[in-house]
């Protein structure tokens, strides 16, 4: 993230300013009504300044598994960074008030920002648990409540894509590529360059879109579509036939004629003999089309026809003809059909090209597979096993088909330093009151074992030290542990006036995708895998379990039988 | 949509200027790579432009459902009137391509524009149907592939949110008010904006997204959280305790002692007793603040702690104080727990107050529920009978929670005025070739009977004839059909510079949402229905389908068994 420093009116020392939201629609309007509403009530009672803490953190991690990415955090600290209401603004939430709010209450909204807010998270990248706040918030309580949609927003879908690349990674094995494909059916324009960035940061190589490409700097892929190809009707028209060898030292004047020589080479080949008849022409000039303009990076969709009997043959003539010129064609993609059949019917015929013709390396020429593919799509594939060594992934990534919501929530914990608890007669929906710290607690073996929250002043497990982690709401769940080391999870990324922290710099997404991949790898494998992963512990200390369960009595009617 | 309109350099009268699409990121560059790869490949083979017409259309209905409503077209407009590439853009695609790329492509790039395309579509917020084009998009084969992802992911997304909003309105029926509350656990901001935009498009009433209600004037909606309720202690904490009434004739110098007062009354009515003892006094402080704050918008939230035993006295303690002060509070909300029970139980106590105090019309209070509904839950809610007036609906109407993603496709239909068609061994992804003309055959009764494609230049269906409507691929399936109402579905939105057709105007959003609303009444009830919907026909003439036939022999290879 690029950050311009300006000097401040006393020359001192000025604060970095960070740059706004990627998508400028990210405004302070990004926000629910009853945020305004409730702002006014609080400012109408006095209590717009009552100092509020609370905690974003989900209660269930997302696609049947165990663990979850946390994503969104640079975009929520680049909000609030510039946090401030415009005239245009406040006119419109005076409009969308009751005429009969006072004027005084716009005047204060004027005046907001977030220099008296601070915001704790854990590190973006970071694998992440339910229960355990991922952000904190504290501030005045009005402004921190009008932060709570954005928030959620920003990071809900962040996060479920993170986690949803990082899943199709696992499956897929870290050997091959994975190319995100998604952004025609993304949800909405930023659902498709979320989607890209936060595909790139769950472990993905690459994406086609083009605008996350240059917003965030993703690798970029993509070679042409069925259309193309449709739209050639056969070799004929093609005019510029002339082909510069890769070295630049000859000239093929007829790379058309040399395409065809090469294709009836393969037609009547004895090893390849049989498996094709005559292949289509409209693919084949588009074929040809294709490598006269990117000699350098052939790569060929050969399933407008057919795979077997059109589409190899015709992208094996052209790649042929380009190595004599010197070039080294790239591959090709298959993109319907049976992809574990046929990219292995595809190998075969690679190899057997290579033996006949004594072109070396040609049988490790890449394979690219798309259409619907999924976790269980590549569970599958390696099941059967398959050639493929790069795959296409669109829809069910970017829109995280099998669960398309990640259920962040955002509760008050405490205000005026006085604790908050939200019950519910559904346990798993209690929250967990206080400001609280968080660690995580690894073993021997530098595995994470255990999350532990507990109060603001307690002191800090430590290492070598028995601690006893208990379950948040089950009393007979409780373990001893002596941790080996001890992370702090919440850091501080926006310090506000707080000069007692530092602010926290914001990495680059490739620093993000980094942590994310060592975050994965060092989990317990148990954690990980897609069939009936073992939960990841959550636990509180002794001491804010007391407080959790006392608070709570205090709290609920009692009820009375009837 | 505004307009603006600025002379020319020889003074004609101009084209009317379209502004931009509503989110700024949406650019020329948000698309696939692959669509520059195939212009520079199209540039360099002379073909760029070269004249082409694609479809756009999807093939199966999301949601288990048999209709889909359309959505998206403005923003495709928007976007292709504005369309250019900046010289910053044409330098990140220089970047992205292999540095072989002639510049003559880029000087290409930058002189393109879509005056040279031309659009039809069916009008926004109509009822449609598999595989009939949504769009038709003539132009240089080299643009037009430049709109394809932008065009799909515009109108994707908008489409089936619309389809489930309306839906969702089926379900609930035209009586109850429909809240969009989903701007949290949307896919990133926009996948908010846009949810907002095309839910009130399908049906919904408003929304809480304040953005979308200054941006596209959706009503909005919106009180208090949880958090309101829990940030207050006691009543004791209650500062400015004084409350005009109504008419400003006197003022209640302590509205909390007046609400205390009814509490009591409720606490010791002989109709209402034993049903609760002492209720939760921070949420009475949270709700007598909220009623000051806005004492003719009273509507809370009262599950905070427990419905029944103390929210809903609570509530009913501050609105009789309202009452007495001559306000009308507005309503409760439920969050959580069992709607159908909660609401009935309500809808009693507010019935038995308005008999114990003689409050008129205080049974008819406003009951507004939110909590994961969906299309089942509201469906169950109508079985198990409930007094919910009003739905709050989220995560599941925005995210499109059951199917998170439609399929439209952007097909190759023609070039040079030579028909194309894509195979595939699955028959349901085999494009229907030629640039044709749709129409909506209406019977007797009103209803539309079925929709058909012909060749773009056949005569067209005329009322009161017989013609004989073929389904696309299955031979045995065909029908006559006499039509008493025929209407073409596709009209020109964008001329581009054919001056044969006048654009057709873009409506506002309240016009498209009157138009979804008459499409969706005007259909077959049993294609509507949610179980085991009807399928509505599509078809072809009996002059397409024979084409389609010759084409796809001549196209596919011949096998050879072995």
């Amino acid at each position: 993230m690029e950050e311009a420093r300006a000097n401040g009116p006393n020359g001192e020392l000025p604060r970095p300013v960070v740059e706004g939201p990627t998508n400028p629609m990210v405004t302070p309007l990004l926000t629910d009504l009853y945020q305004f509403t409730m702002a006014y009530a609080y400012w109408k009672a006095g209590k717009h300044n009552e100092r509020a803490v609370f905690d974003l953190y989900f209660r269930k991690n997302p696609f049947g598994g165990e663990y979850t990415v946390f994503a969104g955090l640079e975009e929520c600290i680049k909000f609030i960074a510039n946090f401030r209401l415009t005239e245009e603004e406040i006119s419109f939430v005076r409009q969308s008030l009751p005429s009969s709010c006072e004027d005084g209450f716009y005047n204060y909204l004027r005046g907001i920002d977030c220099t008296d807010v601070e915001v704790y998270a854990i590190s973006e990248g970071s694998a992440v648990f339910p229960k355990v706040p991922l952000v904190r918030v504290e501030g005045p309580v009005a402004v921190v409540q009008l932060l709570e949609t954005p928030f959620l927003n920003l990071i809900n879908y962040a996060s479920l894509v993170a986690t949803n690349a990082a899943r199709h990674r696992f499956v897929a094995g870290k050997s091959k590529l994975l190319l995100e494909f998604g952004l025609r059916r993304a949800q909405g324009p930023d659902g498709g360059i979320g989607a890209s960035k936060y595909c790139y940061l769950g472990g993905f190589d690459a994406t086609s879109n083009v605008a996350a490409g240059k917003l965030f700097g993703i690798p970029l892929r993509g070679t042409h579509s069925h259309a193309f190809v449709s739209s050639f009707m056969s070799p004929d028209e093609i005019v510029g036939k002339s082909l510069h060898s890769s070295d630049g030292s000859t000239t093929c004047e007829d790379f058309v004629s040399l395409v065809q020589t090469w294709l009836s080479k393969i037609q009547w080949s004895n090893s390849l003999n049989g498996t094709f008849g005559e292949t289509n022409q409209s693919e084949l000039a588009a074929f040809m089309s294709y490598a006269l303009a990117f000699p350098n990076n052939f790569l060929a969709l050969v399933d407008t026809y057919d795979v077997m009997r059109s589409g190899i043959p015709n992208f094996c003539a052209v790649a042929l003809a380009l190595n004599d010129l010197g070039y080294k064609a790239v591959g090709i993609r298959l993109d319907s059909g049976d992809l574990a059949y046929l990219s292995c019917e595809t190998r075969k015929f690679f190899r057997a090209i290579e033996k006949e013709f004594g072109v070396s390396e040609f049988g490790k020429m890449g394979i690219t597979a798309s259409n619907d593919l999924n976790e269980e799509t590549l569970d599958a594939l390696n099941k059967q096993g398959h050639e493929v060594d790069a795959f296409g992934i669109g829809t069910n990534v970017v829109t995280c088909y099998s669960q398309a919501a990640l259920g962040c929530v955002f509760k008050l914990v405490e205000i005026n330093e006085q604790p908050r608890i939200k019950l519910s007669e559904d346990v798993s929906k209690v929250s967990i009151p206080c400001k609280k710290r968080s660690y995580r607690l690894y073993g021997k073996e530098g595995y994470p074992l255990v999350d532990i929250m507990t109060g603001e002043n307690e002191p800090p497990p430590k290492v070598g030290e028995r601690i006893l982690c208990r379950h948040p709401f089950n009393e007979s769940k409780r373990a001893y542990v002596v941790p080996q080391r001890v992370e702090e999870l919440l850091k501080c990324y926006w310090p506000g006036n707080c000069s007692d922290h530092k602010r926290e710099d914001l990495p680059s997404l490739k620093e993000i995708r980094q942590r994310c991949i060592n975050q994965l790898e060092q989990m317990r494998p148990d954690h990980m895998r897609r069939l009936n992963p073992t939960p990841y512990k959550v636990s509180v200390s002794a001491k804010l379990y007391d407080f959790i369960h006392f608070l709570w009595l205090n709290e609920a009617p009692v009820g009375e039988l009837q």
